[in-house]
């Protein structure tokens, strides 16, 4: 497995892999990974000929007060699940490398990135929107691969890929989940085994949702209400929202329709989780 | 020479000519094509070994109230001066080819876009910087042209290549002029003959500010003034900037240095013509 730290000797070695006839799949990730990126990196493995996972903590998608300082680096460990997955190439920069002190370039999403996350993080999407862009360019990927977990992320990664003509596919790939339900997250081990245990009730009122959207006749504002509810009969939860949302636009809905997501932003803690599922209607 | 209206087949065809091992050069244009085009496509073919030329008038860099619906649409003739020029492909798509609906994603550029034609034109760069960065998704290339007369364009593009690691080189060209000096455009169509005479005192301007940097000691504030007294010496100019700045932040220039740029925006009659010279102080 080859590990690069600069930009134009990454775009050298997969131009290399590309010019052998190989096709390329990309993993964009801020590294402290777990079993939900090896999964990305599974998919990849099974789609493309070459796969280049990239680990970076992207500071300009962090707002001022987030935990960006604080979060996790684990390099070594994150390169051993690498290579142990099938990744053939990390590309691993240091900050300076991706960020000239010039730099005054954004790529934005405007509408779909003005909601729920992007409400509660003003400038995350701005900063994610950018960095992705810039790994597709150094990476050249025919397809790139993002968790569902990051429900919004991949949205609008679909919609910037769409809008700008990026050459590249978008694959989404399930949540991998703790046996107790919670959403693998890097920011899970950030959780006391009291808030561990709290944390589990995000799944749960995902759960209550998908079977009140399958085996009853409420409404989703009702079926978001139930979720609230249930994160709230808990100290220690504070909800920064429980949605059900049109899975395309993520516009609130209203009535009954075809599909939706449930969304949840809930900070256990300090620790702030997010989470999603998809919901069919009865 | 292949002509192409639609994204995914004009990719396809640059992506066969890579495969055969050309080098692709590509020429933005937004078509009403005139001698300093042809001199773009002129150096893409001494450089390259396949060159693309792109006509699109884009709506997203006009704002309300400008010529967009006027601007002059040449196809036939521009689809010639490509095809005698040596083009070897001409991407020529339809507005609803390049914007769905939906989309609603910008590349803007910060601050450099913020001073000078984006001061005047509110929006004007946003449109630019992202159409360049889809047409640059679309044919791949590994050099676009651009001319200097838009100076502080290429410099916008120069930045957002840079910035966002797209894999391309951008290559600015020397601006073509009239015989008696006045800038190649498209919006010179629109000149009256009156004004058309009139429109050639802004190259006398320039080439007095570069007389007055090599062969005076004035500070650059004085020598704007120069330039703005020979502009407004005359009825039906109406200047809206002339000034001299930095050649890479466009900061106004306070003192004396190296080497400068002297950037005229101005209107005759309904006509607004921009243009700019380097200049060289003794």
């Amino acid at each position: 497995m080859l590990v690069e730290t600069s930009p134009s000797a990454t775009r050298r070695e997969v131009r290399t892999a590309r010019q052998q006839g190989l096709s390329i799949g990309c993993v964009p990730t801020m590294g402290a990974l777990h079993a939900g990126h090896v999964s990305l990196i599974d998919a990849a493995r099974q789609q493309c000929d070459f796969v280049v996972a990239t680990i970076f903590v992207n500071p300009t998608q962090f707002g001022p007060g987030e935990d960006f300082l604080k979060y996790p680096r684990t390099l070594d460990a994150d390169l051993e699940m690498c290579r142990v997955a099938g990744a053939n190439l990390v590309f691993t920069p240091p900050v300076t490398a991706m960020y000239a002190d010039s730099a005054q370039t954004i790529v934005r999403v405007t509408k779909l990135a003005q909601v729920l996350e992007g409400a509660h993080r003003p400038g995350h999407f701005d900063g994610v929107s950018t960095v992705v862009t810039k790994l597709f360019n150094t990476t050249e990927p025919d397809r790139a691969y993002f968790g569902q977990k990051d429900y919004q992320q991949q949205l609008i990664i679909r919609q910037m890929a769409a809008d700008l003509d990026q050459p590249v596919e978008i694959v989404t790939c399930p949540i991998i989940r703790e046996p107790d339900g919670l959403a693998m997250s890097s920011r899970n081990r950030y959780l006391s085994p009291h808030d561990r245990q709290l944390a589990s009730r995000i799944f749960q009122a995902l759960k209550l949702a998908e079977q009140l959207a399958a085996e009853s006749p409420l409404p989703p504002t009702e079926i978001a209400w139930a979720m609230t509810n249930h994160l709230n009969s808990v100290d220690g939860i504070a909800v920064q929202y429980a949605v059900i949302a049109d899975p395309v636009t993520l516009e609130p809905l209203a009535d009954r329709s075809d599909s939706a997501v449930a969304l949840i932003a809930a900070k256990i803690g300090a620790t702030r989780l997010i989470d999603n599922q998809i919901l069919r209607f009865r």
